[in-house]
């Protein structure tokens, strides 16, 4: 059996090294615009502690929007269902960072995975915890059980420095009401929490508790209800991959999260966590290579939710 | 076993008969609106022929948007992929029938399941089957496995005489070149199809065949191939429910369809299909009671794709 | 004075003779697409009877939306102010056959100079007239003192072959209830009035009864009332000129309609009427040749209405 | 004569002060909230130095949008219809402080009397000017030909702290790199601009110089040129007045530009200024009683650009 998984991941990572010139890494971002495109890692963890990987699945990577499940996974913990009083649980069908939806639905995100809804979400971690910038490491850390996961300065200021967009939006979501705090300080968090760098390994047993229903695998606390797990996993299925939702339900179908940095973290429930990095992305934004080796796992392995 | 199913529909029975008031049978076609609110049944149908029922499961109704589901199949069955170069597979985020969207993107529709791209589907089934209005119902008789099933020619009638949402849609799209045939040949044939009339057994009995991945149980013909399966389920997943796609992959967490004559049809691939219906819609045009029923039996059986 | 206005004339017809061959003739409409884009013609009509004249200024041309002003002009003479509960009288900042702001508005056109403003005119003209086609007609015959004025069949027959978005946005004004007739009916008759012919000094004598605030200068009839025409010279200046409107107040600055035919028939209220023909448009949809003609003209005069 | 006019204005006085509850007083900044809703003032001034008045006309007021016009006036002065590559001179069709259009356009506001365009605007006067805080001011004292006309600091924090949507608009503008400075310090000097107080009097001296198309008439300095002059001109006859251009165009007839603080000023070219000022708004964001006002004035003198 081991040597079955790891065989697969073999022929996945010959199969996708042809593609790796294909993308097309964010360049949106300077310093992410400086990630070599050949780097590519998959990293496979199942709940019984079986583990595979090949690659570069223990170089550290810019997780960027993957870290919205985690704001959401923390904040959801502390607050319950009234999270979604302020961001609504439904697909966009617009580009990952539109304004017209966010004017003409009066300053409610569609939800929480897009730009606009993962600023409502920071506003919210202000609000009610203490110091959210540490607490939300603190819970990551937690969640893989390793201390050493960090945010990056500089990828953060890089950011600020060209996220004209994500203040539009911010600022835009204050004139309906839907921000309480002031405008700066939920762009520098924001900016921060898309900053933080890990490996395949680290996002994957992070993913872990949420393929474990929302229950530590080795600690077995529970982080968040078996509803909150529910709810989070329906969202990452049906918004976790920008304009793309539907394309990744049949390619690959399972729930999971992409970000620009070109990870993608993956899960399904009650059997595994699976994360791959392959910085060029595809012009829907999403890892080219990332999502072409996550469908030829769930073709090859049989597992999808579906 | 069989008691046990049996007992989880009493029970969702008799705590969704407190709802069968609280939703609006659908008004804007005359003929819909004459319904009783009160009905109510489910049909519980097992791949392996174990079945279960409750209520008004073998009254026929207005089976409307479900219809969407067989066009497709149908559609794909005979020209394949080639189907979503003329329609996307992308949840639309708007309002079910909304011409915003369409405007914008060319008059390419978001998915098959709203009516934009159900009138591509008809205009593909128009231009590519000698006759789709006798295929279509062999196509469904065929499924089901039983041939009283036919259109309710006062429904269509009924629904032509006030389309003109759908009018604008098609025209809108024929202006961009993406409608081939006479746009009120295309209408025409779309109203009718809505306009099928089936029971909650028949259409568990045809939804069967797609939650055996597109193969009959008893004929053991396939329909459509795996391939075609996977991504219909993806898009019933995705784009099933209008604007309420997140909320029932929370709630209920199977792909299907619903209509606004009160049906929903969903499957657990592998295991079951499972039709209810109850006329009363929520705001956002799903059955109330429905969505409720479904909830509560994946939620009482545990089982749900998650 | 006489042999100044001709000079001007002349003057014009001298520099914008090279621009001839820059337009694009309208070719959505295969009839229109077949004109010469060398034709050019200005007729300028004074109260006093004083006329001059350049070109080809006694050729027929499709007179297009040029003749929403006669159908606006006719409809409010019969209905007065209510026809403004119908259609609103503001420009529409979009291109001129936009469905988005329609739908957002709820079925209510920004101006009647718009295609779907001049459809709800059409429809309250089915409503409100005995014979409407003919007395659009009538009516222009009699502004112009002629009766040679007609529809042309063939470009009606044309522009119904391909009017899909036309079609599109009476159904969605039927959706919402702001059309009261057959959107056939209704799409029929539009085609019919923008086929209709005139030359330049036709124009510019049915014009010059607006330029006399609605009264006839021949017949002294008065054919809308002092208040009408202030309204109806306030929707040209604003909304007369499809997505042009700022630019043509600035560059001629005075109020008109313009028809993707080529031509522009203008007022100086109190003064003259002045029309220009040229088929080749400018991307808006205006005659490039046609806007720069009144631009040197009332430069070289000194008239305009600022 | 002089009889007439100032009888005229005392007529328009009894008939509008029934007027004066009706409109509504800006709210939405704390500061402009205090304002008495009955005051009403009226400045007629002529090139020929004749001058009338009624009411509150010596009172300062917010002038508030009425700013744009000074703004637009000082930057084509220094840069030249180059502004016009940086913001477009089309009228909007949507509240005057949309987001949509912004995202749709591509960052080009579409003229420079919406809040979108006079931030670009300022941006336009930081870039070009040494000291645009300083020399707007400088600019209007010497068009009023007086000194003591300033910034008013509390409104000016007043909007700061509640100016969300431009704080959206700007950073979308500068997302699209039509912002080129700072965005703090172009809301900053934008809020400045909009919090000078002028009364009816001074405002109608600043504006008689646009009447005297661009020359002043007791200095006789030329400020802008025939062309510029000409240009903002068609601006204000077709974007001054948020989203009733059409309607201002029709009840007044005469260019100008209003502004939230419930002040319109208006001009008939080479005949007069003329400003009202009344504190209640209508839902269009226009001073109800100065509508009305300024439209009893053209009917009853019989003047108007039409």
């Amino acid at each position: 059996m081991l040597m079955k998984y790891q065989q697969i991941l073999e022929e996945i990572h010959k199969e996708v090294v042809p593609l790796l010139g294909d993308g097309k890494v964010a360049d949106y971002i300077p310093e992410l615009a400086k990630v070599d495109p050949g780097k590519f890692g998959i990293y496979l963890l199942f709940l019984n502690e079986e583990a595979y990987y090949i690659g570069d699945a223990h170089e550290k990577f810019s997780i960027q929007s993957i870290s919205k499940v985690f704001m959401l996974a923390l904040t959801v913990a502390h607050l319950g269902e009234k999270v979604y009083e302020r961001v609504n649980v439904e697909p966009s069908g617009d580009p990952f960072n539109s304004l017209v939806q966010l004017e003409y639905e009066c300053g409610i995100p569609r939800n929480p995975f897009i730009n606009s809804g993962a600023l409502v979400i920071t506003d919210l971690m202000i609000s009610h915890l203490n110091n959210p910038k540490e607490e939300l490491l603190s819970f990551i850390r937690e969640l893989v059980g390793q201390e050493d996961i960090c945010y990056n300065e500089t990828i953060a200021a890089s950011e600020k420095a060209c996220g004209f967009k994500n203040a539009a939006m911010v600022n835009l979501m204050k004139s309906f009401g839907n921000i309480k705090n002031d405008v700066e300080e939920v762009l520098d968090l924001y900016f921060d929490f898309c900053s933080i760098e890990m490996n395949c390994n680290e996002l994957a047993r992070a993913f872990r508790v949420f393929a474990n229903h929302g229950k530590g695998v080795i600690d077995a606390k529970r982080y968040i209800t078996e509803s909150q797990f529910k709810r989070m996993t329906a969202i990452m299925q049906t918004c976790g991959f920008y304009d793309e939702a539907g394309e990744f339900a049949f390619r690959v179908g399972l729930p999971g999260k992409s970000g620009v940095g070109g990870g993608i973290a993956a899960i399904l429930p009650g059997e595994y966590s699976i994360v791959v990095w392959s910085p060029g992305l595809n012009p829907k934004g999403n890892s080219l290579a990332g999502m072409k080796a996550l469908e030829l796992f769930t073709t090859k392995t049989g597992t999808s939710i579906f």
